[in-house]
């Protein structure tokens, strides 16, 4: 009887024991931007861990990359401050400060190097992502009159071939940098057409580099498997719609694009519409009409819907889901306001939602748009999971 | 001094302890068939891990599925046992067997069940990954005559929706199966045109299943958002060439198709050519030449190429890469006898390759094709990477 219920009482302990354990698989780290923190929820067991990642620094437009052996993810701050999360302590594992301001980083394929696009000063620093040192700092400037004066850095991203690609603001101008090489040369420096490019993306497929322009309805196009033929402009201008004469177009935030079946949908901040673009041509197919000012166009893994989140108070507790094969909207779901951020699971059961004005984070069926969990969070905002790791340009 | 002295050991021990440690994002699991046991390689460490997972069972046509907490992997084998590994400890976690002959398994997208197609006997069986106890079984059988029969069951694959589908291969039906519904139904029973299906897929967008006859060419299509208008049937017959009379086109392997770009890449078993159909209309456009009869075509992550494999002692040490955007072959490469198994790293750097007759897993650079490592291992067979957690149907 003893025995029996010792073994009852170890069995409960393991089970218990194996519960609590948890994987870091089905963990997403959620920026709480006010604080500076990263909370940690865990979309399998359905809870909000207990433990928060503190001290980060600046974390508006805080981006999080991960290395391809799932130990480490990357947290780059607009501070300059680069901070390393181990990702089976789920704990602060390194630090380094960069510059005084920075936007967006990149791990490269082989895992072994971390870069940052930077403001202030004006470059890319390259970083070994297992000792955290500096090994390499591009300065970025640009011809004003007769001297040269520094240009911001922005939207760099990892590319295939151990690449990473960025844009530099003032310059104009987009760099390949290859990671393979001592002293990581850059090997391109393509001159945009327009002035002010602002932000970039890469498509999914790691072919196509995208640079947005500040107030311009066409964005910079470089393939980057012929980097020698240049860049190619891209309307995103509706020839069936009526512009007021020198209306600036809004600015898209560029990783807010969605590559989904035969297009590409680009949310025209300021404007209640989602542009389609051929994903293979790049030519204007038609507007898709929705409910407010899109911000964000999220993809789902099947490819055959993309969510739309939009700003405004008006609208910005909803999403949109558009279907892929009619392109026109499907369904209009209330989840919270102010919505951050979205991204599916990834395979495609649920969307993860941030809704900073309700403090919340939301678990959202991805087939019945039932709202099947959420957790209390504090000015939640960006939302990153590990398979980031596995995927061209995140 | 001392100090210095003992500062500089700590660090090298701790330098030495994290490079140990390694990650479990870079290491894949690869078959060794003849000893049933699974070798483990990581790729970015580019090393192989001192420890075998031994006692396996029948590795022949061995299939490993990973948990979406990326905690356990579930290796299912030919005579039943389904076996899970901690990706932790790399250690056996548990075994259960489901039968006397099986083949393939799958795991829900919610990660709570593992659904195993059996032959002997014909059958569904669905486990509790978490526990391993069996939950239910579905038993397969077909009219013969007056009496009920028993049918093997196989292509068995995930699907979105949280649903297991597979086919019977006398019963000659598809079955999905409901795994959020208690007890499991079998929501849908869906005759095959043809009899004698022997294998099935998936299409990585999880939207169609894909089902091959024996002595046909022609494969039964089921569009899983529109299971009730049944299943339609395609032709991989290239109507520019000639046939003999009543010659059965041999039998491709399903998982052994590419989905990229545009296109379906079909290697068809005994035939020096690989089928190419639209992926829209799935109509047949061409056949692309080969050197010999293909075995698997793999899609690189960036859908630019696809990397096929041989049969047969002449041509099977070689790969030939197909370029999908000019539907041609671009290189050929030597990289080992008897080529088992190819997989992409999941940004596409490389390509992992087993050739069993030279004991030998080899990573070869998807760009420059070089071979940039290999180490030894008995028969080799397949290659299983965590980053199959995060997509549909494998």
């Amino acid at each position: 009887m003893r025995i029996v219920l010792s073994l009852i009482l170890v069995s409960g302990w393991l089970l218990a024991s194996l519960a609590e354990a948890g994987g870091i698989g089905s963990r997403v780290f959620v920026v709480e931007r006010d604080s500076g923190s990263l909370a940690i929820y865990d979309f399998v067991e359905r809870e909000l861990l207990p433990q928060r990642i503190t001290g980060l620094g600046d974390l508006r437009h805080a981006t999080m990359i991960f290395s391809p052996d799932l130990r480490f993810g990357y947290l780059a701050t607009r501070n300059g401050q680069v901070s390393r999360i181990d990702l089976q302590k789920l704990e602060r594992a390194g630090v380094v400060f960069t510059s005084e301001n920075s936007i967006d980083n990149a791990i490269s394929q082989d895992g072994r190097y971390i870069a940052t696009a930077e403001y202030v000063p004006g470059g890319l620093t390259i970083l070994d992502s297992g000792s955290m040192q500096v090994l390499t700092k591009h300065s970025a400037t640009f011809e004003a009159g007769e001297e040269r004066v520094p240009s911001r850095v922005t939207g760099v991203v990892d590319a295939p071939g151990n690449r990473f690609v960025c844009v530099l603001i003032e310059g104009a101008e987009i760099w390949i940098v290859d990671a393979s090489k001592p002293g990581f040369p850059i090997e391109h420096r393509i001159k945009t057409p327009q002035s002010n490019p602002y932000d970039a993306m890469i498509t999914p497929d790691g072919r196509y580099y995208v640079v947005g322009h500040i107030k311009s309805d066409r964005v910079s196009l470089l393939d980057l498997t012929r980097p020698g033929e240049g860049v190619r402009e891209v309307s995103l201008r509706d020839p069936e719609r009526e512009y007021e004469r020198g209306m600036p177009v809004k600015l898209p935030h560029l990783a807010s694009w969605a590559v989904a079946g035969k297009w590409i949908f680009v949310p025209l901040v300021g404007e209640d519409r989602l542009a389609v673009l051929d994903r293979t041509s790049w030519q204007f197919e038609r507007s898709i009409p929705l409910r407010g000012h899109p911000v964000y166009a999220v993809r789902a893994p099947s490819e055959r819907e993309v969510w739309v989140s939009f700003s405004g108070e008006a609208d910005d507790a909803y999403v949109q889901v558009v279907d892929v094969e009619t392109l026109a909207v499907s369904d209009t779901i209330r989840v919270g306001r102010r919505i951050y951020h979205m991204d599916f699971t990834p395979r495609g059961s649920h969307v993860l939602v941030s809704a900073n004005q309700d403090n919340k984070l939301f678990l959202v069926n991805a087939s019945s748009h039932e709202i099947e969990d959420s957790v209390a969070l504090a000015s939640p905002s960006g939302i990153f999971g590990v398979w980031r790791a596995f995927r061209v340009g995140l």
